[in-house]
């Protein structure tokens, strides 16, 4: 690929090379998601504009969507002051979330305990089957 | 304080007892910052809608704003999915970057590096003198 990717050395990753990375819709501003990338995740990413992130628990690589067809589409890549946080903005096609919520933070805190602020827009058995 | 915390007890702290936090502006959807709290944080954040988050460099909790005046107010605590991650729908006054712009994702990628996309709305000198 063509892209210059030195500016990621500026990135910083941390002690097991990966950054916190939120993801938000571009246009609406939701907050969709919080994941980690490695700079293999990002330079990915920038290839072709489909957002891959590091998974801490199964310790690969995977691309957003890549089982639930529910894929995100880089819009813009912002990086904060410290340079050790990336924003994503992106545009996310049906739920980021695995519960088939449009957003991983449907719950909130009210009254003394957690409520769900949103329900699923996506039934996750057929976005995964028995295998999520 | 009166409040009931035992809903704290469903956030899963990592290993060094602390949660990333993202802190949005809740009317503009404009994302500020990501910090990170312990269950001390969330508690007094909790109690007065301070928000308040826990420095690993400097290993002490502070309270935003502290120094700066540029404190941000608590409107709405969410949590993601897994429980661990923290969304802070919040009141920012000012700015909330050091750098004294309103977000701390001022710096986006085009064209092959980082580009400053907002210009300061305070100028850092005068929020935190010599000693930032």
């Amino acid at each position: 690929m063509a892209l210059n990717l030195g500016f990621v050395d500026s990135i910083v990753f941390d002690a097991n090379g990966l950054v916190p990375v939120i993801a938000q819709q571009f246009d609406s501003g939701e907050v969709l998601m919080m994941a980690w990338m490695n700079r293999a995740a990002l330079e990915a990413t920038l290839a072709d504009g489909q957002v891959r992130y590091w998974s801490r628990s199964r310790k690969q690589l995977w691309r957003k969507g890549e089982r639930s067809g529910q894929f995100q589409r880089l819009v813009e890549l912002r990086v904060d002051c410290d340079g050790d946080t990336l924003l994503l903005r992106v545009d996310q096609t049906g739920a980021a979330c695995h519960t088939g919520q449009r957003s991983c933070f449907f719950r909130g805190f009210l009254d003394g305990d957690w409520h769900t602020l949103s329900e699923p827009i996506s039934d996750p058995e057929a976005l995964y089957g028995d295998d999520r």
